[in-house]
């Protein structure tokens, strides 16, 4: 039994090996295609090297041998689950079997016909429970001696070994589909959300998706220089620190928020509580926590002045770190009214000039490297502008 | 080859099997438990009926069979990858292997010794590509013959389905438990961002998650009464729906959200606008689009003198005539300060008072029967007071 990702790898193996091994005129599979909800054929080799076209040729759903399988009904060859043409007498067998479940009726010169007609000296389904997968058709033998039960009892079990494989890929792709899809979802919410609280603040429309962006090309850029070493782990956790940074402005009234003069001392206070807020809305949720110290360490200067603790240097933690150098180039760009590129320039310039006292200055370096290779990506930013609602 | 959820299970079918079928006096696995980091015996069956003692009895570390197996030079015996007692020949083969991987000698005498211990005439490896999954024991034959090479073909055959059938287990366990993180992950997510939106709102704490609970139990409460069909997905919808009702709030400004007076007839215009900002948040994302009715049409009212269209009894969709219902038992509850009990049948009595004007009789009857079977759960429901954080 082999696991294998695409079940139709599994099936070319088994087909070259029945083709090479077994000597036979030539193998082919057909499989049910859950897209197209038909039976196709997949694969063929063999007749002394000429194969059937296989392009995914489709069986017709009135096909005899694909109803004698799925009748419950199929008599006398049931018991060995295959379908052998020499078996198949027409007088003795001479019967009407009817597949109740479609109410068609197959009678045995039709099922003989077809086998003809596929060149079939032996027919072997390939159940899941009661569900036909496919079937395994095998010409004649080369040497033109009938199959040994033994052979047939191969035959059945790679037909079944087939089956799992398709069940279980079947599966496995569906739980990948369905853990890929929420994630997405969940990424694609917390930017919803934390895009819509962006949005009170007038000026920073994508701020928070671009601060994510930013930081993960800081921590990609510090990784592939070889300075510092960060699992896949620590790459989402920056990603989403990056987006929720600035969640705690939930908490700050828009007085205070959206002043359009300088806050006084009182009030710039109450603003700066918003790292505390941001963390304490992460860190009751499971999964959450880990964005703690993004968002709790994204105000501390590398001097120690920042806030909420007067961390220094590198005390305050390296996602703290990096996440203050991607908001610091946000903010720098955004304000300015030059063009793109040179607004970025500047940027790196006046933030290599405040190197050290504000922002960690190899933080900066590796930024302002991955910039000149090109790893900031421009693109479409989800914004939301409410007073067009209003 | 059978795909069971647990392959213990498979474990025990498979020495029952041989146990019923072959005539051994013993059977027993050997199966790597990843938790424990530790091979244990897992099943065993035979002895005339007697049982070595289950109860996951650890295998030593150095096992002389698990490291035999485990060696990349296990010999002349690795053709037909099974251990057999009597073909190990103490003078031919006495040899000392090395377990290259853990630097420890393996003499052939102790593999004697321990499979003598554990009165073992057959040991079959269980690997999945190079990993030891287990070891199948197998006693000798009732009959006092020796195995013939096909009998053990077919241990080797079931052993190798063993480790591909805990292979697969594994993985599909993993692939659900991830798929069940990143769903509560994106449902605790939205809580918490639901949560620290409503707590702009000084008087709604909980408020949204306790929307959500209630919309889920009326839908529930639907369908058991046979009344309506949802499925699954419509569920989520609701549960979502209900969580995100009032996401919109975000676009409102701290003066009108939290007016202690009454709000002026513009400031009133400007608050319902929160329906349809909520609406514009999650449009754009993919995967949370269904949820715009929901948000859309929580303050329609029966009679058509709702907000935002007027729409008016089925013409609200009913998701929209859920989330109302839920949404005003909670403002009427969490506004009264009688015990939680009283506050709730005066809840229902008001509503139903209310019920045709503002509210879908059919659903606000629903809700009281389920209120009355018990349906409503009273937990802990996260909460922000950001006031203490200022």
């Amino acid at each position: 039994m082999i696991r294998v990702k695409d079940p139709v790898v599994l099936l070319k193996i088994i087909t070259r090996f029945i083709d090479r091994q077994m000597g036979v005129t030539h193998v082919a599979v057909i499989l049910y295609d859950k897209k197209r909800g038909a039976y196709t054929l997949i694969d063929s080799k063999g007749e002394g090297g000429a194969k059937i076209p296989i392009g995914y040729v489709k069986v017709p759903a009135d096909n005899p041998i694909v109803n004698f399988f799925k009748s419950s009904h199929n008599g006398a060859f049931a018991r060995r689950e295959a379908l052998v043409y020499k078996e198949i007498d027409p007088i003795q067998n001479f019967e009407i079997l009817v597949n109740k479940k479609e109410g068609r009726a197959i009678h045995y010169e039709d099922i003989k016909k077809q086998m003809n007609y596929l060149r079939a000296a032996v027919c072997v389904p390939s159940f899941y429970k009661k569900e036909l997968i496919g079937i395994l058709i095998l010409g004649e033998k080369l040497s033109g001696d009938v199959y040994h039960e033994e052979e047939i009892s191969l035959f059945v079990t790679l037909a079944n070994d087939v089956a799992m494989a398709v069940k279980n890929a079947e599966l496995i792709h569906d739980l990948r589909t369905a853990y890929e899809k929420e994630h997405s979802l969940f990424i694609n919410t917390s930017i919803a959300l934390a895009t819509a609280i962006d949005a009170r603040d007038r000026y920073t429309h994508g701020h928070s998706e671009r601060v994510s962006h930013y930081s993960l090309v800081i921590v990609k850029e510090l990784i592939d220089s070889g300075k510092m070493q960060f699992d896949r782990e620590f790459m989402e956790t920056v990603q989403l620190s990056g987006l929720l940074h600035d969640v705690g402005k939930i908490g700050i009234r828009d007085e205070i928020l959206n002043k359009p003069a300088k806050l006084t001392g009182e009030e710039f206070e109450i603003m700066k509580t918003h790292v505390k807020i941001g963390a304490s809305i992460v860190k009751p949720v499971k999964g959450l926590k880990h964005l703690e110290d993004g968002i709790l360490y994204h105000h501390e200067r590398f001097d120690g002045g920042g806030y909420p603790f007067g961390l220094k240097g590198k005390d305050i933690p390296i996602i703290g770190r990096i996440v203050s150098v991607a908001d610091t180039y946000d903010t720098i760009v955004t304000a300015r009214s030059y063009k793109e590129a040179e607004a970025a320039e500047a940027a790196f310039e006046e933030m290599k000039r405040s190197s050290g006292a504000q922002l960690d200055p190899e933080i900066v370096e590796a930024f302002h490297r991955a910039y000149k290779k090109g790893k900031i990506t421009r693109r479409e930013y989800l914004s939301f502008d409410f007073s067009k609602i209003h």
